[in-house]
């Protein structure tokens, strides 16, 4: 399998090449980017391949999208921007501030792989998810399904690296503005994940619901630690219960007694998690996985396995 | 005023010394502990001083506080461990799983400087509070005195440098285990400071509650940032300005638009906190302090200070 | 003592600020760059003052001293930048590539300050030693003057926190990229301040000499520890006593038994040193100094005590 | 092949664990010290292997070397402790204080793999070598041996990361200690790795040395990054091709033209080095590995592969 994937030099996109170059049925046919050895953007364009990931900046990479769509039919195209996950045109302009980039599109299954699994095998375009919401989804699908978690009262504070942030250059991402230091940023609801994931809860459980969201910078290069609060008629161990039947198939997916650690999965694809019993009828469930695995590249290459009828797991570590 | 420090050789201990080095008008007399210069803790007890810092293990120091209230009646006494903070000896035991050291002082304030400055003043022994518990209890009581924030749905996600978890060797505090990690630990309701907290609360407010208090362990050497998630009927505006009019003449706390970041407090006195609109019906308040100044020695030193007629802020950073 | 502090939004002009807050005979008249309440520069030459703090970049910086030189005659100017550190016009040239801004300005005294006290009481212009500069010259000048060390083969492997590269935004200096990370750079002899290091041992031994200098960047936010590998006829012991000696009366120099820690000194105006032996004929020299602190502003600060006439050490830390 | 792994709950130990599960002809067939599955290390004993890793305290994993040599004559043992590197019982009681436990075993090669390799390949002990010996070694005996380079002073600064240090209980190595901070350690020539180097220099190149070493303390987890100040009647350009001329067939060695950094390096059993000019007669040379893996685990695993007749990469990454 010939894999094109653009934009190489970002954090997710370099992640991706790594994961690919150990790839036993992959190998990465041309990267675009800055630095050694990559083509220009636009020239990815032109060359064929067999899958393509896209790790471009949003507004672009939906266009991207488009593009290779329209030219290679039969190509499976991952898009890791945030082009493709919300549902509608309305969402995504109220989200991203601009009109959407690619609305044909806008049908592309969600690649939250162990949830989505069945679309994502017969879809040739498929939506990377955002790394938080990643992150809460997981663990949130499951227990809203089963009914006895409230979804009307939703509240999850979420720590991340700082390679989830980005590789361009900023003062406020600076090893001397970082180190030492912790904080939130874009408290309560105004995080672009919030969008996807409320509109992702919409589409599973047919409710609307609106959540409280704190994202926090942790001065670490890489995972993200969320921690659920969760109105619950049922306590922890039924909860849990719940999520490892959900989830006893997958492989990547484990569901831990003791609070999960960052270095638990950081370098892997897999993601962690446990519930605990907090004040009465309300649990916390805590989950942990790489922003730039499971968070991102990582999950970028499970869908392309799904999608390429390969084995879910080939190339990817679940521990 | 002459200043004996018992526990000199712990974070705690070590920082009374270094901040009282710069006090004007105190003077460390004598320290306890081990290295250079110490004494035994039961040497300390012989030496005549004006007021005592301890800063001694649970158990011991308010056994040793019993003492020098015995001994030196004339003396202030704050005690840093959580012998004091706990009103009651049933209270006490559930919490700490041991007798009280100490029955004779249950009835001292607890030392939230800004809260019940009127009681330290007159006071000759005061129970230091604990770090996590000043970081959620100066920016709760407030809000909870005022009404309009519900006592009954308390959320508390806070996170900690390691610095709080003292300095006695363990495996899971070395460098090469917290370096890159972050991880959750007694979640829900298990960590000592719940106790502490409800009490308060119960004390100020008259009702009891039942919070969920999830601490984290964070890879930064001094700092606490507390996350409250509190179901609300006035909105986030409303109760900052609550917060401002209370705070209104307090040095060390500061009420922001943004959220603060550990290095606004690390290294000083200071309590910032911020409070910002959420889910309907939710805000999101957070505080952030230094575990070792505020949270610990800063403050012991601030009600020395209230203890002693000195102005609050001798000796003390508010920025 | 007003001062004026030009560069006030990088991490030397900001540590400037802060130390001149808690200085007992200065006062902050005003402070240039961007941010809250700051001057445009330009603004900054119209204002007067009694003394001036430039930290501005290179080639600029000596040219705002020349400004104020000439039109505040008394006022004590001391400029952070290299810009008056290499005594002629050829070697500015030769190691900064433009040329010099302020040639009648190349006089100034090279502000180490234990080392040319007396030159920078009677001055008004003083040259402010890089940080690398001052953690080298400060264990080597008074060892050459000694005697029993050899110049001809002066070795230094330097190691740097994050703020000596300052706060502009590079890809380079991400948390994601320097966390975790360690590295050399600028190797051998292509460091600016091998030209300042060299030309001032040259005015002090009469001699000149070609150095090794490796400078690495630590993952740390501040302090420099720097080794210098030197041949000596004398042991490590005697080379010691001629630091204790030379630096007897010196509030900020330690001379210390074990290899001192950047601990030891961040946050203060100190410098430590130790010296060992290594193999036959050779020492090994340690220093530790906080790069923002007496590698820049604190040593600025010290210098404009001295040039005022005020207490060396008044407003400084020496630990 | 069945694997025994002595020690597998120190770094190192747990690394080679972590590596041989990956390995395709490897099984780790059971693994002594504590935590969940792991025998008692007197179990491992009674049990046979084909191959047998120790990571045991030194004084102790050489009397299990000879212990299992008797047993199992025709098992490949892989000793990473200290007691199998110098070649003589006198050399070894003066650098380790103690007689040596197996003085039978003295003759075993020294596994810096690429240089002895043919002696490997015959072995059934391999004395594995120390990390800051490693990553000395690999740069300086192919320069000494090439003769342009000066034996008679060669100057090492070497820092190490924290798991270097072990997996003990310190106050020395508690994260609240290491970060934020940089120290030398055993300066001069106390560093029992200078032992072993000292005298593999001299059985390579017949000529006594003594040199001085530095090793210093990383605020990071893993990696190692050594300079070499050398005496050199050739130029840098001269001596790298020395280096890739020796190392032409070598997968793990790189020699680079920029200075390498840890991050190139960590996690692989690559070993990356440059040569850069300095002052005149003097070159630097930086070389960069993982102490874990190249300094450890993984060159024990590579030995393990020369000594069984596997290609010796399997199972390691070059990048």
């Amino acid at each position: 399998m010939r894999v094109g994937v653009f934009g190489a030099s970002g954090y997710a996109g370099r992640e991706a090449v790594r994961i690919l170059a150990r790839h036993p049925e992959a190998r990465v046919e041309f990267a675009t980017g800055s630095g050694e050895g990559r083509l220009p953007h636009e020239d990815g364009l032109a060359r064929g391949a067999d899958a393509y990931l896209l790790a471009l900046p949003h507004g672009i990479s939906g266009s991207y999208a488009a593009k290779l769509r329209a030219s290679q039919p039969d190509a499976v195209v991952v898009d890791l921007s945030g082009d493709l996950r919300i549902p509608t045109a309305e969402g995504y302009q109220r989200w991203y501030g601009h009109p959407h980039p690619a609305p044909g599109l806008l049908g592309a299954p969600y690649g939250l792989s162990e949830v989505f699994a069945d679309s994502i095998r017969v879809a040739r375009v498929v939506a990377n998810p955002g790394c938080y919401a990643t992150s809460v989804l997981l663990p949130l699908l499951p227990l809203l399904v089963d009914g006895r978690v409230d979804g009307g009262d939703v509240v999850v504070d979420a720590k991340s690296g700082t390679t989830g942030a980005g590789r361009a250059p900023r003062e406020d991402l600076l090893f001397s503005e970082v180190a030492d230091d912790f904080s939130a940023y874009a408290p309560g609801r105004a995080h672009r994940h919030v969008g996807e994931m409320e509109a992702i809860v919409e589409q599973v459980t047919g409710k609307a619901i609106e959540m409280t969201f704190c994202p926090h910078l942790l001065p670490v290069k890489r995972g993200i630690l969320s921690a659920l609060y969760l109105k619950s008629s049922a306590n922890a161990a039924a909860l849990a219960g719940v999520l490892r039947e959900y989830y006893a198939g997958a492989p990547f997916i484990r569901v831990t007694e003791k609070p999960p650690r960052l270095s638990d999965v950081t370098g892997t694809n897999a993601c962690w998690m446990s519930v605990h019993d907090a004040a009465p009828g309300r649990v916390v469930v805590f989950s942990a996985l790489d922003n730039l695995v499971k968070g991102a590249a990582g999950q970028a290459v499970q869908n392309l396995n799904l999608a390429s009828g390969l084995p879910e797991t080939m190339g990817l570590d679940a521990a």
